[in-house]
């Protein structure tokens, strides 16, 4: 296998990684990761971590987002694998990017669709926490952060019309009349 | 090289596309599309595709997202390329999953910054239209059909606060206390 090099492809404007010998290109694409700030009763809960990065901080319940998957699919998935709670989504709290890392997060409000939630396997513990209770110094990431204080501040807000996929085709799935999208 | 296989890696819960010979994991992860509703005077700006798919057929500015810009970087970029436009977002109207295709959708609702407009090396021509005028039955994709009628019916109405990064780290740029987000 050729090393890859920085090029830029022919009609492109910028530079790719590029196979040398036969010119494929390995487009280097943003990452999605969906989560959502859950709350009961008006406590948050939070998944205090049992991996890296940030190992036994505090931390929504999210991750990457999957092929094939809708991005409320990975919300709830999220929460069910770190959480073990079953969640009910009310809309989308905030959008962030992240250009450091490439990471586009959509953040979901929610709360629960059935009572009970325990540590997954990459959570330590998961615990209810109270707005002034919250361990703002051992909060994982800057942006679980700033997906709190947009709960805070949209509390007992709407958070506007849906604005997600039409009920027809809501996971976009349908087939096509043309190709593409 | 070695032909990737898909396989299950130690401690995961799904097939990856896998390297049998050193256990490199090339991830697939959905793709993001960026792009806006740009509305001038009430008259919406669509772009007539120069390339496949669907060449010939009207669509938004839009297009995938890049490493290292955010959302809203992304948007105006595609806006420029595609419509040699200069546009001013106002907020999220939609967030849409095509899951068929692995990749998410976020849709802003726009004016121009500038004025002027014209078609970039991807469109054949830009126009705008009345909503009374836009050809329907030659819109390029589905989620450009969803996205107009969003835009419709949230026409005059607020998107809801910003959702977007905080103002001291509006691209997710800045280091980090820890490692990771």
């Amino acid at each position: 296998m050729a090393a890859f090099v920085r090029t830029i492809p022919e009609g492109d404007d910028r530079a790719r990684l590029t196979c040398p010998d036969c010119g494929y290109v390995a487009y280097e694409n943003p990452k999605i990761v969906v989560g959502s700030v859950v709350a009961i009763d008006g406590r948050i809960l939070l998944c205090r971590r049992a991996i890296e990065p940030r190992r036994g901080f505090w931390t929504l319940p999210a991750g990457y987002m999957e092929m094939a998957e809708t991005v409320e699919e990975g919300a709830r998935r999220e929460a069910w694998e770190e959480a073990q709670a079953r969640i009910a989504l009310e809309g989308v709290l905030a959008v962030y990017s992240i250009a450091r890392l490439g990471q586009v997060q959509v953040i979901f409000r929610a709360g629960l669709a059935e009572p009970g939630f325990a540590a997954g396997p990459e959570s330590l513990e998961v615990k209810l926490f109270d707005w002034d209770e919250i361990p703002w110094e051992e909060i994982a990431f800057p942006s679980v952060r700033w997906a709190l204080h947009r709960w805070r501040a949209m509390e007992g807000l709407p958070l506007g019309l849906p604005a997600m996929n039409p009920p027809e085709d809501l996971r976009g799935t349908r087939p096509l009349p043309g190709a593409g999208l």
